[in-house]
């Protein structure tokens, strides 16, 4: 290295490298290996992928175990595998890797441990809220050492595969501050990408953090169920139990394919209405306020976070729903009523069979339909974490707000066309129950209104006044440049 | 933490951490809090939402407001909401969430913040190419300060879900290094990915960044929609007009379905023709100057660039395409054609109906099509940003060169196949307009034909040595090993 | 800046930025331009490319080249290009964009570049193992240089573009650290993420990894393709050959189509059990031993570490299927059987058509098959990279292992409702060969009886006791907390 760079080192006035500073420190001060030595405690699989890839970033690992003989054979031969007070004595600092019920039986190691950064990795078993985490219940434990909480959201296999797939970001927290951008740096040089999440009260949540299971897709898929259910057996009834009851025809075998195929839809176009409901409630309410520097009642922040969500699950269900709908001729019941249909019409000797309007109607509506879908997957394609984070924020705005809303009114035209003329139609109301299609217009059919409110100049010019700060009564001065944009993406899209 | 690594701190020699330079600093020096103050003046959204992840990040946040009082309720209560005097004092870097035509009111704040890193968060009100950025007006308003730009891409959104989804990338640029890198550090912190833009003077590409609306897809779009149109009425005019003049036959009832699923194909076959035609003109423009160290021409480099964009309109038209034949059965006109033709058939009582060339005609374009839809598809997919970054270049351009001629191939002949014969057939020449398919086939059977021109064992060594380094004449020693693969790369794919 | 922070820089005391520590300390000590000159020596696409971005991220450029004047025209401006020895005097860190069969004819740099990092790019031009790597015969020709082997990986298009798309990782490696983390921050400013790969001696690996074709899709895509043969030939022979002798019946047109479409879902069924089978057999081979300290054998660990790519190439099959099946009624030969069919009806004068069995087995079939197509799509997209990536373990555990348990009994339940009762039926036994589909349930069959018995609540307790660190005969008392989910997760999914 040019003398100019190497100096200051030997003379310890600048550290090395940035992101490596630690070492380049410990270079200049103490070992002249350049490397802090990394221990590892305990000798389970995370323990194990944790060694490989710290031996891959480069770093002098040791290892304590109980019995160091017959856990050698399972670690990288880079690795030290030695007593637990060793490879406490050794290491610079020292990743915990048992069950925190453990942590107790280390009191000898105290001693060897002292003044040194402990990583704790560990997971709670069940979520908990309130209480000492695991973390802080090292700390209380080892209150010489320097207790930081991460590496618990990554998963044995991430560390092996050295984060190429699966995720890269590492969830830090602690009280002490050169501890935790130690173990940043150290997170770095593993190819992962830290995330300071403060200090370490916020441990807790972190360990809470695996135990979710997809929270935010709860509510919507609740939703999801519950629609297709009450869907379903509603279009049961009249598809299949009125017949049955009053022309005792069974037409049981509609309920595989046919039934689900009329089910789907509904859901589809009630949560897709749903996605953009709040948007127009949200702004109604800031009319209404005259500010938009009053928070929105906590049901509609959920729902205004859960619109993604509920895109996703109708985007499904209209999936599924193409799919029923081109499977339609395929079956052998489509077959048999086309040939007895031609066999009706040779028996009744009757013209060639040709009803305009029905064909009409359904051109329409299958190509409609067919658009709608193909607007709503632009949506969930860009939805995709890689793609939005590709997209500047106006450009997902567009998709979401512009683009979604025309793919809501396009398959509310498809249902209409659909429904065509049948729900003035008295043979339709089969038990006094409306035709199924008739129901499920009424959410869209208020979102599409509300929007076409909304845009009525006077209208949008009070709500774009009302976005850039303006308040009823007084004048703001201060606002923020992209508030408009951000508003309006912060409540009709994502 | 160990004396020998505490130590150079107090003694101020070498800083903590890399990452966290800063703050150690400051704890070293000044004041024993171990963080910077930041401050933020202004209280829009943005203000909020960079409050809160500040706040989340570990930060001391102090906001400047004309009247603290009634915003403070809208803060996290770890920020503190104070005069804008007041913020400007304590901060030791401050985000400037204000209007830019604001900016001239902060003239009393100008002494408190003489010397500190001000960071420009605004954007362009309309995209503008010459004049003084924001960034740059601010720098000329506070020559005291160093001005960063940056963040302006960063919606409020993203800021509140802490980059977990949306774009992670920070744009940062200033003339100012120590500044820009101390932001750098801090958005790093933030879980941001900052990149350096460099001085101040790219600050107006960075204003005008969040105000493009897909600018690279505007071209293949609008040539989309063209082609479309073009086709449409291409088609309308042959299958609906001509029967309706000549035999006065109405088949205005095919318009929504059939016209629209034999005009998809067409946009589909051109678009993708289009991907590869740039390709296979620079190899021959490479040709026929004997060297590749000549700039290809602007209007061929821009081309070049929206393959991509080309490549995914082209899919979307393939696979609505898909969808519309696959409906074709579903629809009540095709159901009563069987029904009517049966009828002929028994009351002409001919024997079984079969035509063994048209079966076999549609069995194979049906099967070839379907396979170029499943290329084409995986094109697509390798096309996501996230799949892409997972491959090396060389999958990347297996898949995007040698996948995509077999998909081009693969809809060349399914093209080929369903215009079967009749491309001689003088019927089908209605208005003497040729059928739709012949005009189709020519840019791609352009592009194979030139392919295959370049696969000619000599064409295609003396290409490889030009694209190696190669020149008509004189011979280049030195060139760099990826070469050839890069500029294939180049060529042909992304 | 404030004083406090400017004043340690002057003084050399400490550095300004953890990421940009060097030009602050060249600032500090040598030059008073901020920055560190970078040298590029070469004039490739590479190097043209490497120099645009590091112009574009604020770096003073030099190129070092055997004739100046003409390539000059070929780099930015900004970037000036001279005479080699002259880029290597001025440079304070040196990128070898060259041929490595060019590094002997540097002789004459040595004295210029000695003691400076020099970044080795090259990739090999074949894969090798064993032998020195180019970088390794770089060190040794250049033995006063800091060697760092990296950016091999990235092409110049992704150099190019930013990084925007394509892959931001850098491999680095060296034996010299303060090189290699001064590189590791120069790639960081370029947008990169450094991922640092330990000493020179990876820099074989790292010049193989750019020739590596898909290597680990090549046993799923082999077997996929042998599948595909085996079964096609197999329903070729029952379908197609049987008729034609016994009956002396021409199916041939049934080969494009109807063959492929039967064929397809065997081999997705078989490879969707195969993506399951190796989860099942650790199972039982942790139970049979009694611990799970020992290795898999090896063939079972890359069976394992296949199962996505298994799962992806089942997901294509299936949806090929589905897509094959929608198109069979579109068909002029499934028009004319039915017409055909028709008329044989009225000459018989038999009663309306229906067959009750027939019906309720293929909307039965029809139904359970769109759903396991659903469940399937749901595991391919989340096996995208930036969906796994933001989800956790444990969720992502979920969807591949549950979420995937019920695709592949929903695919089952597919398989047999198509069989109905027809492999009881002597007839199908055509040459004595059972229905394809009696051949294909075995293995999910299997599958799903493992998995059934590893549920019985005495097994599968023992079984977690194992994953937990209980071993036959001893006890542990040191294990990880993850344990159980992450070898669950390394087990049955990704």
């Amino acid at each position: 290295m040019p003398d100019e760079m190497a100096q200051p080192l030997i003379r310890g006035r600048g550290p090395g490298g940035g992101l490596h500073h630690h070492h380049h420190h410990l270079e200049a001060s103490a070992s002249d290996h350049s490397d802090p030595i990394i221990g590892i405690l305990g000798t389970g699989d995370f323990s194990r992928s944790l060694a490989m890839r710290l031996v891959a970033s480069g770093y002098q690992v040791v290892v304590g175990s109980r019995n160091p003989q017959r856990f050698a054979a399972l670690f990288p031969e880079e690795a030290e595998v030695t007593s637990q007070i060793e490879a406490a004595n050794q290491a610079d600092l020292v990743f915990m890797a048992l069950f925190p019920e453990h942590y107790s039986t280390l009191a000898e190691l105290k001693v060897a441990l002292s003044g040194k950064p402990l990583v704790d990795v560990s997971n709670a078993s069940h979520i908990s809220r309130g209480g000492r985490s695991n973390a802080q219940q090292l700390a209380d434990f080892f209150p010489e050492c320097a207790v930081v909480k991460g590496f618990n959201t990554v998963s044995a296999w991430t560390l092996q595969t050295g984060a190429r797939d699966g995720n890269r970001q590492v969830f830090l927290c602690s009280d002490h501050l050169h501890a935790k951008s130690w173990v940043m740096q150290i997170s770095h040089r593993m190819g992962f990408t830290p995330l300071d999440m403060g200090l370490l009260s916020s441990s807790q949540e972190l360990e809470n953090l695996p135990l979710l299971l997809f929270p935010s897709w709860r509510i919507p898929v609740v939703l999801l169920l519950g629609l297709f259910i009450f869907f379903y057996l509603y279009n049961f009834t009249r598809d299949i139990l009125h017949p049955l009851i009053t022309e005792n025809k069974s037409n049981f075998y509609r309920m595989p394919v046919d039934t689900v195929n009329v089910t789907l839809p509904c859901v589809a176009l009630v949560l897709l209405a749903l996605v953009y409901l709040p948007g127009v409630g949200a702004a109604f309410i800031q009319l209404r306020r005259g500010t938009k520097y009053q928070r929105f009642p906590g049901w509609l922040d959920r729902w205004l976070l859960q619109r993604k969500q509920l895109g996703l699950c109708s985007f499904l269900c209209a999936a599924l729903h193409a799919i029923y709908s081109l499977s339609l001729p395929m079956r052998k019941s489509a077959r048999f009523k086309v040939i007895n249909e031609a066999y009706k019409q040779v028996q009744a000797g009757v013209e060639p069979l040709w009803d305009d309007e029905a064909v009409w109607r359904m051109e329409l509506y299958v190509s409609v339909g067919i658009m709608a879908l193909g607007l709503l997957s632009l949506l969930a394609v860009t939805s995709l974490p890689s793609v939005s984070a590709s997209v500047n924020w106006r450009e997902f705005s567009f998709i979401q707000s512009s683009v979604g809303h025309c793919a809501l009114t396009a398959a509310t035209v498809h249902t209409l066309l659909y429904g065509w003329n049948r729900a003035f139609d008295s043979r339709q109301y089969r038990f006094f129950l409306p035709p199924t299609f008739v129901l499920v217009l009424i959410p869209p059919l208020v979102v599409l209104l509300g929007r076409a409110v909304l845009l009525l100049p006077c209208v949008a010019l009070q709500l774009r006044r009302i976005r850039r700060g303006w308040e009823k009564g007084r004048q703001i001065r201060f606002v923020m440049p992209q508030e408009t944009n951000n508003k309006m993406e912060d409540v009709s899209n994502v």
